[in-house]
């Protein structure tokens, strides 16, 4: 006689992620100090203390939509990417994945990250915390293909594959962050641009990077 | 008989000053937002009404403080580089500064700019379009100054100044927010080494870029 208990389960959970996908579209404009559970019922079909029931606290809230964003970024960038071979390859997927991501809106604000890392870069605490994490978590993966490459001769070697991954995320942003600013896609042909000539640079295969 | 005047003018501009170099502050940590002329009057020796009778209302507290921003930009990035010569010696002169003027907090929260810029690219009005024209007086100067390098054969034939301004300019953001967020001051030495890198391979002289 469990159902009715999953079932309740099941609602809820639903309800949760309903209330979670359009607090990190909010939070990707906005930023997370901007969301309130009064706001958000508004958009959501469940009332403000339904949503305070769920998840207790405004900082609870916020380290839910860090979550919930990083799924979305890992489905939309690091998913996409695996279809190619670990090192140079997929180093490179990572770049037109990133640049699709940010241009196609998948959250309405340009990348949820950017926001927030601005947002939460001078404070201490579990949102910051959080933050950072995601933040490393990704440059790690980065820094991890770009060392593969190395390791399988696809770039010189000697190179620094942290240096690598802070120049190639240094790109990616910008492009991010110019085109939500100037409102001008171009950017993130001169951010592809800019990928290619640093890794051509370092001695990958022109014809790897397409 | 203009004195009393005079010296009231000079009090009002003095007090104008100490309240938008408090404001700059305060907005490049939580941005321009979070500005209250309740908040600011518990930090400068003036009350709330007086800050409200200097600005009228909070955009246009917010749009000189962009103004005050940009001075000292200006004066800590701009100026220090006039001291190298136009071209090449001046884009690297730029480089250096910038990198200098965002490790060494010039303002409390990093570039007053990166705060602002992220937290208006979504909106429209007079706020963001003094935000983009900030961005853009900035970008078009080291456009400019890569421009001069191409005429004087410092730097390749046929390399793009714009391509080297988005470049140059996404290394030194990415520090600065690297820096904040991780609290890591290596990453000024990654955008150093990038930019010289993205420099020399378009030709530079590396004994130019020290």
């Amino acid at each position: 006689m469990d159902e009715p208990t999953d079932l309740r389960r099941l609602r809820g959970d639903r309800t949760r992620r309903a209330v979670l996908d359009r607090a990190v579209q909010e939070a990707s404009v906005r930023g997370l100090d901007a969301l309130s559970f009064g706001a958000l019922a508004q958009d959501v079909p469940v009332n403000k203390s339904g949503i305070a029931g769920l998840f207790g606290s405004k900082e609870r809230l916020q380290l839910a939509a860090v979550e919930r964003a990083a799924e979305i970024y890992t489905e939309h960038v690091v998913v996409r990417a695996r279809a190619a071979d670990r090192g140079l390859a997929r180093l490179w997927a990572l770049v037109l994945a990133w640049t699709e991501y940010s241009r196609s809106r998948v959250f309405e604000g340009g990348c949820f990250f950017r926001t927030v890392e601005i947002e939460f870069d001078m404070r201490d605490g579990a949102v910051h915390d959080a933050v950072v994490a995601a933040q490393q978590a990704w440059e790690s993966y980065l820094v991890h293909q770009a060392q593969v490459a190395v390791g399988a001769g696809e770039l010189a070697p000697g190179t620094d594959p942290a240096q690598v991954a802070f120049e190639v995320n240094a790109l990616l942003n910008a492009a991010n962050d110019r085109s939500l600013l100037l409102r001008d896609d171009a950017v993130y042909e001169r951010a592809i641009q800019a990928a290619r000539s640093l890794l051509a640079a370092r001695g990958a295969d022109l014809a790897a990077l397409r």
